[in-house]
């Protein structure tokens, strides 16, 4: 039967599933990398029993990174996945969306099958032809019973014979073989009850007596990789959903199973949930990775199985292998906790963890270099040499930072618990506005494991929790360096003020714990602070994506300055975002010595000009026209525009600019301060180069980052920049009442000294 | 033919369009107001030509918000929409979810066709039994060609025979009165070529030459209301999409046709696009509103048809009907550029304009009062006795809201163009750090049109661009307070500073627009402060969602101070999101004077209590327990908990509250102070009422709101939650390289004096 309907050659999924859409176009190109489609048509060729694993089954993983490589996998769909919720028969959208991401899988190599539930049965008149299992293999074990039942259900009955057990287990991997999505449907209605004692108990004995086991059982026996059950409830909760601490559960071990609840974040206990933890327990015994989630949202569901297995943070994950280390959110409490410690230090207890740290990076420089050299050996053939470059730590490279440690320490005396403003609200009534720290930091870095220390040296400084997340290929640097951090932490007691992030963890899973994070901070590339800007989900970024600098060369500029400010701000470090990207040139300067002046300094220096199109329509011969005024080049290139006045340089700012640093080279003062009143960037200069916009050049002290955001901080960032405020507010027995308008208080409100600020 | 297939009955959309899905529970409910259900099954049995329309057919919409009273609506599928990006043959899942969005807005009542292009030839086969007007009509029509052609196609030739028109429309007609979905299939590629002279010259010689004017033609046909036309294109661009400036164009009016563009963000000028146009300014003229929007994007196609319908801003609109003001875009631009222009007076000009709006309030008090007779008697009947009360103005609240403007007025004499820091960096190279506006904000206030001047006095004073969107009940008061407040800008001639939103505009929509407004604040309910949280992209939103104040008791506290301030914090005004919410006690307090005295204030205030689990356990008889710990009563309602120690109520602040205002009774100043330092909350209080967290209260001057973020500002906002700083650098010559290692400068990074602050 089955070799007649199906055995017709090779096709692709799409049209196995659903065989009323055909097209010869189908079965042309997929978009998966190339030898994703070698993979696929070789396995039509092999027989059975070699089908390669890319790995050896038998040991589920152990986090979910490693479900990327889960070469097998089944798809278990609850009714409620299947079905609309408001009984409107199936959920086409939901349907097609799953059998997409199936098919995607499939394309990548992966072998997939799919278990529904019951509900299938609403369509079974015309699914008849699609349930290739249910048909198929129920036909081939044996006949005569009822013929509708036996046409849609696999039930506990067939694993029971190990005969029917042994051809059912054929005929699925003679499906895969043929690159084919079995789907085994089930029904909850018509399935026998449970049979007395054949309670969950160990491979041999399981009873499948709901479709949760049967997929179970199904998934063991068929050596699956990955078991994805979809219904309607979140995942397991750590307390019952809806109550005040109710978290849902990322990573479930099976020891911890007397302490969880089950459902939706508004829904406690969902019917069949516990049976559903116990065939996820059943099935991680025997090997298979376990993920329960909710399939019906409609913001996931378009993705949910795709992101299951890329290892992103969707329900709960069954691992048999509890890491050593704690869990994330774990980290962000301790961070949280101790970060609060941190705050209530004296600010010398502060700067002495700083202090001991910088002693540490120096004392301690053999073992981080040997850490380093480890970092550096594996990234060998793997990285780019200026990646390479960025990775590796020095003598020198520690001790200059060890320096810039005792800076921040320096720095930090005057930060936490400065009071800003007094106010006398009454008589016995005194408010106080005060810096206090932000919160929980999240520092995302790249490559560079010098970020570590400096980092945490500005979050001790300002008393912040900090989460650290580095780059994959620093590991072995930045376990060391942390270790090191902590153990100048203890000291004073607050260890865990300052958490390492396992790398297993992904950016974008981390942007979204909004509850634990204040603020995050890239560093690295503008790429970086992109992507994280994107990630974050109601968590505040500090940076800056883009650096659009301009300067603008008046009429009345000073020969000699000009030059002089257009090579250092475009050519002495043009990487940086404080380099200069456009030189916005007054019309009267055209063709005078100064322009010739200009021009030639740039072609010494090998800048590359681009033409704006109005400078562009003045020349005769002009360079290449810019694809685009508002471009950051980051390398020796320049875009040059001619403007009539100082007004029209700044329209042009504001319409092309990224708010982060401009200037005017100018003599006249009248024009410089309009400039310097109009311009609506963070940093605006009269006669001096764009690349003093930065946090050590500003006297900062250290420099947290630049930020070209308008709430918070703004331009070159030092330590207060980690610091917000609260209110304290001493009374006696001060109610408001009495300030009514027939109470017997006035309100004073007068401003009280506050004590003067020590800047350096 | 169609009779024989389809006159079975009345039956719901999804089973119609898929007949492979059946199910006897298809046609029982759905989830649709019972009065659309209604409407559904009457037409079933009214005679064709008295198909009631909601309105009369003839005149296309004038705006978007008018879209959901569109009786009748074509949606227009582009081969882009209906085939995957990758070749595979048709896009199932995007597929599915317009099938559901159809069958959405069928279900409400509306009578919906699809018009599909020739991609669907690629489940021709499959699909024949679904394409039911191509099958019918044609077979009715004529016969003899072409057989497979005649099957799928209506082309130009069925528009060209008066006979075949009104054939073609009575079963459009007649599939529409059953409640069916026609769907129209068309194919470019065997489209006949176009007649010489036949391009667009008015209804009666139009040529259906393509998709799209095929769909205009059936749509203005059929006097649709309103036709989708989904491709993979945005819409219309202002200028080549991928260039500087081009700006998706929101509403296209016949007129400005010459300046506009096409395609994606990415892509410039689609082929057919012009054709697209043309289509739509046809149909335009015909009486049928036309959106073309991209209907291939993987994040809004589960919704977009959906969206439009609904007058979200998808797409590009087209309207015959200009409106008289600017769109909320221009407003935008305005508002940046008046407030630019404000930030640059002096601040004695900016006070200058507040008073004067302040005795504009109060001179012209008879048209503002009779603007908003007229907004209370439209509201009558409609709106709650509370927010009638609201929504009503008064001589003494505008003598009062002038009062309060004077106020704003003198406070801001000393915002814009403060310095807060300089700093001598070199001989010569001074840098300063002053306050400067943030920007623009929009600022969404429900019913109370006395927010408008107070709100607008805020953002004057603070040299803020403001986009202000009020209640649709306000309209008449917010318009006339708008002029006025306009009248008194003038006087500096910064008349477009503040800007008065359409009231048709989506809050959702403003919300997006995050390349135009720098700050949202909401004013109004705490539901209003979420939803705007949720919905507001990447800009930040100042406010507080939540209040949930802590007061705990001492083992130490005074027992005549305990009640009033309990009294106070709960009872003067428990709808104030600084009233007290939990009253935590300290457990030796259990059973003493001090604990009945403070239970008897309560029964005689009336207020209700709630135990929390500890409270509860301690008791013999207790009252109810508490739901949840984290709640925000607003009422008189109150929970009570046991702590051990100031410890335990810190903990429980922390897990439980939401770090607005927390206060400590105690006699104690260890202990107080040991809270003060340790409670992580925007304000915290010893032996005062938490009554206290007010801007106005803490001589803040005028108040913003209250912030419980950790970014910017934090706790009661004065105006300096408006401002943000930029850095002005004042040189020479600089430039950092002579600052190098080996340069000739050394940074002296001296504190320079700031000028004294003058608080009050």
């Amino acid at each position: 039967m089955l070799s007649q309907v199906y055995r017709s050659g090779f096709q692709p999924f799409g049209q196995r599933l659903l065989p009323w859409v055909q097209s010869p176009g189908l079965s042309r190109s997929h978009r998966v990398q190339p030898s994703a489609i070698r993979h696929v048509r070789s396995w039509s060729n092999i027989p059975f029993i070699t089908v390669p694993l890319s790995r050896t089954h038998g040991k589920s993983f152990a986090h979910r990174s490693e479900l990327k490589h889960a070469k097998r996998i089944v798809v278990k769909l609850g009714s409620a996945v299947v079905t609309r919720g408001d009984e409107c028969g199936l959920a086409l959208g939901r349907l097609a969306s799953i059998v997409e991401q199936v098919s995607v899988l499939q394309n990548q190599g992966r072998e997939m099958m799919l278990v529904t539930s019951g509900a299938v049965a609403f369509g079974k008149q015309r699914l008849r032809h699609e349930i290739l299992l249910s048909q198929s293999v129920r036909q081939a074990l044996h006949s005569g019973q009822n013929q509708l039942k036996e046409m849609i259900l696999v039930t506990n009955l067939d694993f029971h014979d190990e005969q029917k057990r042994r051809n059912l287990n054929g005929t699925l991997h003679e499906l895969l073989r043929m690159n084919i999505v079995p789907i085994v449907n089930t029904n909850d209605a018509v399935v026998p009850p449970a049979e007395p004692n054949s309670d969950l108990q160990g491979v041999n004995v399981i009873s499948v007596k709901d479709n949760d086991s049967l997929a179970a059982r199904l998934a063991v026996e068929m050596k699956t990789d990955l078991l994805i059950v979809l219904s309607d409830v979140e995942g397991l909760f750590d307390s019952p959903p809806g109550s005040d601490d109710a978290k849902l559960i990322d990573i479930f071990y099976p020891g911890d199973q007397q302490s969880v609840t089950f459902g939706t974040k508004s829904r406690v206990g969902m019917g069949g949930m516990e049976a559903k933890v116990k065939a996820a327990l059943w099935a991680l015994q025997g090997g298979t990775s376990v993920v329960i989630a909710n399939g019906t949202h409609p913001k996931v569901s378009g993705h949910v199985i795709t992101d299951i297995v890329e290892g992103k943070k969707v329900g709960t994950f069954f691992s048999e292998v509890k890491p050593a280390g704690p869990t994330v959110e774990q980290q962000g409490e301790m961070a949280r906790s101790g970060g609060r410690m941190l705050a209530t230090l004296e600010p010398e207890q502060r700067a002495e963890i700083i202090h001991h740290l910088a002693d540490l990076l120096t004392d301690q420089r053999d073992e981080i270099l040997l850490a380093n050299k480890k970092d550096l050996e594996e990234a060998e053939g793997r990285l780019a040499a200026p990646l390479l470059k960025r990775l590796s730590l020095s003598t020198s490279k520690l001790n200059s930072l060890a320096i810039g440690l005792r800076q921040i320490a320096a720095s930090s005396q005057d930060s936490v618990g400065r009071v800003l403003r007094r106010t006398r609200i009454a008589k016995n009534l005194e408010l106080e506005q005060v810096t206090v720290p932000i919160g929980v930091l999240l520092v995302i870095f790249e490559s560079r494991p010098d970020c570590l220390p400096q980092v945490a040296a500005l979050a001790i400084a300002s008393g912040n929790g900090l989460l650290l997340k580095g780059g994959k290929e620093a590991t072995h640097s930045n376990r060391i360096l942390h270790l090191l951090t902590q153990e100048a932490l203890s000291i004073h007691g607050v260890k865990e003020a300052v958490q390492l992030v396992n790398t297993r963890e992904e950016v974008e899973d981390l942007c979204r714990l909004d509850k634990m994070i204040d603020l995050i901070i890239p560093r690295g590339s503008s790429q970086l602070v992109r992507d994280i800007q994107k990630a974050a989900k109601g968590i505040p970024v500090m940076g800056h994506s883009e650096g659009i600098c301009h300067m603008y060369v008046d009429s009345e500029a000073s020969v000699d300055k000009v030059t002089r400010l257009v090579r250092d701000s475009k050519c002495e470090y043009p990487a940086a975002c404080n380099a200069l990207e456009t030189l916005l040139i007054h019309r009267d300067l055209l063709r005078t010595p100064l322009f010739d002046q200009i021009i030639d300094m740039l072609r010494v220096e090998q800048v590359k000009i681009h033409a704006g199109p109005k400078f562009a329509s003045y020349l005769t011969f002009s360079p290449s026209e810019v694809k685009s005024l508002r471009t950051e080049y980051g390398d020796l290139e320049l875009c040059i525009e001619v403007v009539d006045n100082v007004q029209e340089a700044i329209d042009h700012i504001h319409k092309y600019g990224s708010s982060h640093t401009d200037v005017i080279v100018t003599e006249n003062e009248k024009t410089a301060e309009f400039f310097l009143q109009h311009v609506d960037s963070a940093c605006v200069f009269w006669n001096a180069s764009t690349r003093f916009s930065d946090g050590y050049r500003f006297g900062l002290g250290a420099e947290v980052g630049i930020s070209t955001s308008r709430i918070h901080a703004r331009g070159p960032v030092g330590l207060e920049g980690l610091l917000t405020t609260k209110w304290l507010l001493r009374g006696q027995d001060h109610v408001v009442s009495d300030f009514s308008e027939h109470g017997s208080l006035k309100y004073l409100h007068e401003t009280l000294p506050v004590p003067q600020r020590n800047t350096n």
